[in-house]
């Protein structure tokens, strides 16, 4: 069901500072940040030859990455990211076998202007997963 | 510098339930456990179309994975690997720029057969980072 790994994300304190480290030091094609209101943060995506990274910022006051920062306040990886060709599929699927979407269920329009759904961390290993439909 | 995310390695406290649920509910291509005594790890390789994720369990009693999942027991996000094709040169230019490098600073044999480093997860914001020559 899972396709491709989409992107990893990397909740940081200070974007400009972690967008430098990944340019200068590991000398990645680093993007320029992208506010996005709609999803309460800022975004630099890092463009991998296979994949990509999106280093948030928290923006607004009910960012959803402020209570990780908050836990985490160096930073850190905070999901991953997997492709699926249909959402509802995939999400009817997983409900059947007993994992939890978060949320209402109902896919929403993520930060790349596509359906999107995430998984509860407690069902995959401490690890947060998003699934989005391409 | 950094080329391709070769893998994102996940450490997981039960390595059967974790494959089982990449493999069942996720319908993720899914291999044999393999044990890794030199490295302190069995590890479950999950193919994704462009890259790959990696479960890790701890083997043996110095585990480097050991403290993680102690501090983590559901599991969690371990690290995520990106390909170089020097590492010697990458690790010079890391240095230079005030990076630090996990251990001695020599590059070691990793999991692939291929030498490897690591970097400091507080130079880059929580996040542990493997590179590996390819």
């Amino acid at each position: 069901m899972i396709g491709r790994l989409n992107h990893v994300a990397i909740a940081v304190p200070d974007l400009e500072a972690a967008a430098a480290r990944y340019r200068d030091v590991l000398g990645a094609r680093v993007g320029a940040p992208q506010p996005e209101p709609e999803h309460g943060v800022t975004v630099v995506f890092i463009e991998l030859p296979n994949t990509k990274l999106e280093l948030l910022h928290p923006l607004g006051e009910d960012s959803p990455i402020k209570g990780f920062l908050e836990k985490n306040p160096a930073g850190g990886i905070h999901h991953i990211c997997f492709e699926v060709e249909d959402i509802l599929a995939a999400r009817d699927r997983l409900v059947a076998q007993g994992a939890r979407v978060l949320g209402s269920g109902e896919p929403k329009i993520g930060a790349h202007g596509k359906p999107v759904l995430f998984l509860h961390p407690k069902d995959f290993n401490g690890t947060l997963i998003e699934l989005e439909e391409v």
